[in-house]
């Protein structure tokens, strides 16, 4: 069985269960477990960190417990809080593997670039006060796109076999009020398509962004940064707060789902 | 003083201040207090309900104590939970009142039209799971804009002098992935502009409109509902979630800051 998970993570530890309990992974097995009577293992297509957001998680099990698809969805959700939601259930073959079926991952990182923090978004939206040129974060953004060796934004508990991972395409977008001299002050959305991601990757590609929008780095810099493939060269980690994996593509075969508008910025 | 205030009204009973200190402005009139070192009053452009979120809430309080503007901000802020934040901070002239002042108010109601719930905006997002026509909602919502009587819509608890307001601009938008034989499921957004609002005005305009959307209403007898200026004869209240205050309007005099964009779906 294949699900779709759509989660808040800002108070959990995390996707990856863990003894405490705190794992949105820990949620979903127990409201399983009820529904279906018996304790299922579930794989996840990735395993986000502590404080960030799945739009579009893919979850396998099995399970010999027949339920029309619909059950899946309302009997999980019924055991479920309110910030963790099946979206759909769906039979899958049984080669099928949530992360090793996997062919391409999509991430989305939301950045308010004001003066003053976000309230209602709280913990939903990273945040620079700071101005940022945002057509210079473009370029930057672009330079990742291809096959490259991410060491540079890898980090060190980061337990993938290899650090070189195929960038499809990144894109920078702004919903700005106001555009004053090179400087965008509003929302920013970035988007990040690759055929898999390093751990905290997205986060370190944000945060090396940042520092290009700010003009702490040239782009010429950046192009050394990714090409030290060197953790200690680049910029801090960013927060976890406007991190969200978006979509996880499959071959065609496996017949998912296909992603659907859920948020403001979705797909 | 004026300030612009962004919260996200999921934890509070409303704005207005109440004896077990749970509102929005206690937490305001606390912080506040421990940033000058005296109590003052505070006074809001609309006073929001339990659950309801503002992105450019106005605020004005007299005191004695000069600080500049960005203090204003910083100062407050630092004494605010994460989901209240002064954004902005401006002296105003004396005669300036955040409420009598205002011309006019935008609102949005954010509308989740999936078969499951949201969990990224789990408490910010409004949620109807049935086929949804928007086209007829369209139409119902411009059937509100002029000036009307809107007692059908109005709760029994509103102290307004007059049930009579102006609707300057509605609008009903989508941001869907899908729309197959005239039905739209994904995020909706409706935006009202009026001069002012009365007591649950949009949360039951929001759902007389689902009511449309889905069948349950025609056009002729939306209108009937309105003529009617009868409360009895209107959809129930929509839940809070969806709602934010988004925009207040005041004469150009009061040369307050301009609203700018800080959520997805802003202004």
């Amino acid at each position: 069985m294949a699900l779709g998970l759509e989660y808040r993570g800002t108070r959990y530890c995390g996707w990856q269960t863990q003894l405490a309990g705190c794992a949105v992974q820990d949620q979903l097995d127990r409201a399983l477990e009820k529904f279906l009577g018996e304790k299922v293992a579930t794989t996840c297509a990735g395993r986000t960190d502590a404080g960030v957001h799945a739009m579009a998680q893919v979850v396998h099990l099995d399970s010999e417990i027949e339920r029309d698809d619909v059950s899946w969805v309302r009997g999980t959700n019924s055991n479920l809080p309110g910030d963790i939601r099946v979206v759909w259930a769906k039979p899958v073959a049984s080669n099928f593997h949530a992360r090793f079926s996997a062919i391409a991952r999509s991430y989305r990182y939301l950045l308010l670039n004001d003066a003053v923090e976000s309230a209602t978004f709280n913990g939903l939206v990273g945040w620079f006060h700071g101005a940022l040129d945002i057509d210079k974060m473009r370029e930057a953004a672009h330079l990742l796109v291809g096959e490259h060796d991410f060491s540079s934004f890898r980090s060190v508990q980061c337990q993938a076999k290899s650090p070189v991972k195929l960038m499809h395409e990144t894109s920078v977008a702004s919903r700005a009020t106001s555009v004053i001299a090179g400087e965008t002050k509003g929302l920013m959305v970035f988007a990040f398509h690759a055929n898999a991601f390093l751990h905290h990757m997205v986060r370190n590609m944000v945060g090396e962004l940042v520092y290009v929008g700010a003009g702490r780095r040239s782009l010429a810099e950046f192009r050394r940064v990714l090409a030290a493939r060197d953790r200690s060269h680049a910029a801090p980690t960013f927060a976890p707060d406007g991190l969200y994996l978006c979509r996880v593509d499959y071959p065609p075969e496996f017949d998912l789902p296909p992603a659907r508008v859920r948020h403001p910025f979705d797909i």
